[in-house]
């Protein structure tokens, strides 16, 4: 595309996890070609005004110009874009949607964020998505009787998909049979097992908790979630527990008591009204609303050690971290907005214990707002991959987007290009180091199956893209073997053990994309640049300094000329995954040819930073210098230091 | 342009001031053509979680099917879009940016707002902004010595545009003067005089305020605003204070106190850093920014009738409302925001003593994030009117920038195209009541005048976009004279009183152009349809019940046809403002031609919402029974009824 590109990752910037106050240096590359940049800004928005800083020309390497600005980070999310100014009298504003000819809005930016990082294993992790009931069963659950609430089903009968009985259907899954199949997460690749809540509920989901303070008995109880997390951590798999901040069941104590008496201390925990109803979760009376107005709330169940939250992460059970269940819509009642409160100490309370513990929150479609990096630090979202993906590799018309937050069960039908723009809209506002954490999954629990509308062939090319663009790839235990589902409900279907040696083809095809992510660095932490947007594919590059993956998804036929200039080619690049041409012409051109569904992905090499040389790097040291100058003033409140640069700020701002 | 349409005027929302928990109606508007709809359903997010309801069809009038909703309004900012499915697969979502194929973040939504709402006069207003040291001197102020700091200046000396004396160099205007002249406001359709700040300072703009307890004896003192309140208010027009909230003078009595004493109450009011330095706006050490976290600070400057905020509000000096300045940056530094509990804290003030009285907060750049109507009635900001509008009118790379947040001063070569795509992209995240009270200022006294790099001609254009686009006019005194000035500081010429009769010519078109604006209500509060974009020309139409306005910006010739059943027409359309021609053809075409620079304005009918016949109201009814059914049981909590919305519902949402 020969655009002028900046991402969040190391190319780029010199460090993700900078401290308020400190300064970053920020790296545009923009290629070379007829018309040269006049001048290259960055413009950040210390406490909301724009300012601009003067970037450095570092050098040329890899047929683009690199160009470097220093950035005093002013507040905890500190906002910047680029602005450059052509010989011709063009202008470019970048930000993180992309190239724009006119002015953009700030929440499109870039940011740096100062808030407690993620933990450095969140960028490698590879998610496995658990629903106990449904994945195995040990000896032991045979002698556990049938609840009061649930009907029993065999293992091998069909789950009820929709109407009475969803919920009650009841398998038996429990820990000890999740434990027994660690290897196979293993051998697939997976380094997190995700499990959906573990809490006692009256149901098989678990969402409707009756308690937080046990391991329900039907699982195995506290024990086997001891043996089991034990197991996991034996052998490098870190395990992630389900809690839901925004209601509970109406069967837990504290809405027991708060329903008993209007004077128990768990009467303020939930919404009552007049008449004695109660706000609940999308009107369903089992799941009452937390009111998180009560400290008394807030200290048994996100404060402190002895919180809820707190509880699990410590021994014995020392789980990895939480996945928080409609963290979109927990806080958040009428006038009440407390979302950002509860997150926050859900988060200083992990930290507390385990600051290298992950935090995903789930927020079904725009996750924007409530992602910027103070607490959550990746979304369970489906706007930005999940559905633009299904847009474009699934049979058109099919009926299968109940659940996912969409108001008709049928898929649109999407090009390569709208996949390219939605995910753009969607990632754009949330802070790279965020976006590297957000859940690539296909589908989940709450969703049908992308494999059960696929377009023939095209579940590699979505789990390809599944690894191979910024976040965390999830399997949703099932989906290695080829499962399908119509939708959330049906789709939690018990796996099939005894049939496994059927499905080692999918099996394999999950192994091998998941080793491809494992063994390249630059598919994790890499940058992210796109090379070709095209109806039918979809091309792009992640970039690190060791080596880059290039990568091409197709669903129909391809023949794609990368310009001179927009890559760096050593050769013929050597193919990685899948099949197709790569054929490289020039300095740094290729052509890439072949058939969809597919997705392929080649070895190229890694990204030099040039290296200024020392008068030029003396001479551009004192622009920094007056930068920084101006930086500190801005910061400390001193009069502006009388340089240039700081008269060319006065004039860019005025006074009074 | 034939597509769905919405906004959030009378003709679409069935009220602009709702109250929490209201149901409010809202209708979309689709051209009747070979695709119909399927289905049109209102997705909002109460608590933010996607929700559903069904539109009913209430019929057909002047080309468009119309369809209606109902929303509960189950947050104090409820947000919502269309989404439309039709018989040929294609999907539409509309949001206040425009019609899209794919997703849309929640932020460009249209919303309802059930805070306090703006005073009604406010949707009326055209303000006229006064700079008191440049507007006029009464007799009075020859007796006034010149003050230490200053150099006083002829009231026919060029202005210091640039460099050292600038804030020093005294014409010695003051509110005498503005009181001589009331009548040349109101002549040119002025319905609010906005002040530029009146108290003392130890510059001539005064934004470094050394108290906010009384007017500067150098404008006259307490008095002369008295008799100016009065006199103004005995001819119908409002007056407007100018307060800085993010930063007082160093003359200040608080920030003397402050400086002198580690122990005084006022040390709090501000930060300062080890060595005795302190933050303060864009480093300039004249401007000690204020530290919020101070209740006394609260206590003295906004909160309740006896703050600042207050008195000035209170007889005698019964201002009718305040413009914030640097609004954006108040309340925040480093780690701190407490941007939001300070304006709404200001506004509660208001509140208490007057409601009647407007709150306009300064935000030069992106003004989304601030402006969702929980305090600031409209902005001051440039990035959605005025940057475009000089950026297409002006002569190509003109030098006059500075002082508008922007890097460089010079003003980028903007299309139509552009002018539409920022002003919408700038607009679409502002609720329709606050964006009705944006300022469309052409400049300010913060930037270059208009007419210094205006292409021949087009300075009506732009006042004709500024009077009939949505938002509030502003004309900064001297403009209806033609003035000029290379940047902020030069544009804040003296009023050339003496030699008012060589500018007739300008006056006439500010007065004529008012004036259309005062006689057309669909002007003022009307709804916003864009009926062609083009590099050259605009045409938009604004709507209302009884009457309508078509609206034709150009830059250059234009000959644009707009389509049969986009606009309602009854013969030819007569022509309110301009020249050029309209040619009306079949059942709502339109031929537009002439050249440019020119703005033309034409009456159109009004826009008639068609009444749904009886039968077919009573079955959609129903349907809108089922809706309110849905939503009373979301806000209740109460176990959705089990109709067939409800399954419906759940269908949608899943369980678990």
């Amino acid at each position: 595309m020969l655009q002028p590109h900046h991402d969040g990752s190391a190319l780029h910037v010199s460090t993700l996890a900078p401290a308020l106050g400190d300064v970053v240096a920020v790296r545009l590359r923009i290629p070379v070609g007829a018309d040269a940049p006049l001048e290259v800004l960055v413009r950040s928005c210390p406490d909301r005004e724009p300012f601009f800083n003067k970037a450095v020309h570092l050098g040329t390497a890899g047929g683009h110009d690199w160009w470097e600005a220093e950035i005093r980070v002013a507040n905890p999310v500190h906002r910047y874009r680029w602005l450059v100014h052509y010989e011709s009298g063009l202008t470019h504003w970048i930000n993180q949607e992309g190239v724009h000819r006119i002015e953009t809005r700030d929440d499109a930016d870039f940011a740096l964020v100062a808030h407690e990082p993620p933990p450095a294993w969140a960028t490698d992790a590879v998610l496995y998505q658990v629903f106990p009931d449904r994945f195995a069963r040990s000896e032991a659950a045979d002698a556990r009787p049938t609840p009061a609430w649930a009907v029993a089903a065999g293992w091998d009968e069909p789950v009820v998909g929709s109407g009475p009985g969803v919920s009650e259907q009841y398998y038996g899954g429990d820990l000890a049979g999740v434990e027994a199949h660690l290897d196979h997460l293993v051998g697939l690749g997976a380094t997190v097992l995700y499990l959906t809540p573990v809490f006692p509920g009256e149901s098989n989901h678990r969402y409707n908790a009756s308690t937080f303070d046990e391991v329900d008995p039907l699982l195995g109880g506290d024990e086997a979630l001891v043996s089991l997390v034990e197991s996991a951590h034996a052998k490098g798999l870190k395990v992630l527990g389900d809690l839901t901040s925004n209601h509970t069941g109406d069967t837990h104590a504290w809405f027991l008591a708060a329903q008993a008496s209007e004077d128990a201390p768990e009467r303020a925990f939930y919404y009552f009204h007049e008449g004695g109803t109660y706000a609940s979760w999308l009107g369903h009376a089992s799941l009452p609303k937390l009111n998180w107005n009560s400290q008394e709330l807030r200290d048994r169940f996100i404060e402190g050690p002895d919180s809820v939250v707190g509880r699990w992460l410590r021994p014995p059970f020392s789980l990895d971290g939480w996945r928080i269940d409609v963290a979109n819509m927990t806080g958040r009642y009428e006038g009440d907005d407390l979302n950002a409160e509860v997150r926050q100490i859900i988060r200083r309370t992990m930290v507390e214990i385990n600051p290298d513990t992950l935090l995903l929150g789930e927020s079904t479609n725009d996750a924007t707002d409530d992602f910027q990096g103070d607490a959550w630090h990746g979304a369970m979202t489906y706007a930005n991959f999940t559905r633009p993906v299904w847009g474009w590799l699934s049979v058109p018309g099919s009926a299968a987007f109940g659940g996912l937050g969409m108001a008709r069960s049928v898929i649109p039908s999407y090009t390569g290009v709208d996949v390219h723009q939605q995910h753009q809209r969607f990632v754009a506002g949330i802070p790279w180091r965020t976006r590297l954490h957000n859940m690539n999954a296909l589908d989940t629990h709450d969703t049908p199956r992308f494999a059960t509308n696929a377009l023939p062939g095209a579940v590699p090319v979505a789990l390809g893209m599944a690894v191979s663009m910024p976040g965390i790839p999830v399997v949703w235990a099932g989906d290695e073997l080829g499962l399908t589902g119509a939708n959330g409900e049906d789709s939690r279907t018990p796996m099939p053990w005894d049939a496994i040696d059927q499905h080692q083809g999918t099996i394999a095809v999950h192994r091998e994309l998941l080793a491809l992510r494992a063994g390249q660095p630059a598919l994790r932490g890499g940058g992210m640049r796109w090379l070709h947007v095209g109806e039918e594919v979809l091309v792009w590059v992640r970039e690190a300094a060791a080596s880059s993956v290039l990568c091409v998804a197709a669903r129909g036929f391809y023949d794609v000329v990368v310009e001179e200039g927009d890559v760096v080619v050593d050769g013929e690049p050597a193919l990685l995954w899948g099949e197709g041409g790569a054929t490289a012409f020039g300095a740094g051109g290729l052509r890439l040819t072949g058939s969809g569904p597919s997705f392929s992905a080649w070895s190229l090499p890694g990204v030099a930073v040039p290296v200024a040389d020392e008068a030029a790097e003396l001479a551009e040291r004192e622009l920094l210098d007056q930068n920084a100058a101006q930086d500190s003033a801005l910061a400390h409140g001193e009069p502006a230091a009388p340089t240039e640069t700081a008269a060319w700020s006065k004039d860019v701002h005025g006074e009074g």
